[in-house]
């Protein structure tokens, strides 16, 4: 079977599901730039609420686009980071936030 | 204020959401090609419902993507079709759904 999105039994449309979605492509985003710990990401996307940024997480770290580390150290740390393959689907993900953050002033919901 | 889908208050944050939506992303990228019928979206849409493709196109309307045009004929027929906007759109959900189905194999889920 050829990789389509549009088939419905094919892996892809779950992926798809995964990555279009704002709070994947926020946090992916956010930690193009190195790292982050729990709280750094839910000050970066502000308004997330902890348990949705828990799942989202855990989701992006079962996919393989996002590693989850923890520091024996006191308090505990646990940090964030993106694999190869996350990294890879941050330039669609940048693609996407940049038009609309360029076009929002076309929508008519926003004028 | 700056344009910023990190923002929670930005207008962006909504239109991403809008957008970053596997429905959307599937809707708009089956519209590329002209104007389709309800049935016809549908059925490129595998597995979607009525009520969820409905919504879909609703949204879309709604915010300046699709237009939706109802033919007085027997049975009625109504077409939607890509606004500007909506076409402009495409550009990066094209990028996402084509990244998606050349790097599937790279997820572990799909393996």
């Amino acid at each position: 079977m050829p990789d389509d999105v549009y088939a419905a039994c094919c892996p892809c449309r779950d992926m798809l599901d995964l990555l279009a979605n704002k709070w994947s492509a926020l946090a992916l985003g956010a930690l193009e730039d190195g790292p982050r710990r729990f709280g750094s990401l839910r000050t970066r996307l502000e308004g997330i609420s902890p348990k949705v940024l828990t799942v989202t997480l855990r989701k992006l770290e079962e996919h393989g686009l996002v590693t989850r580390e923890v520091f024996a150290e006191v308090p505990l740390r646990v940090e964030y980071e993106l694999t190869p393959l996350g990294r890879d689907a941050c330039a669609p993900l940048a693609h996407l936030r940049t038009w609309v953050e360029s076009n929002i002033h076309r929508f008519p919901a926003a004028a």
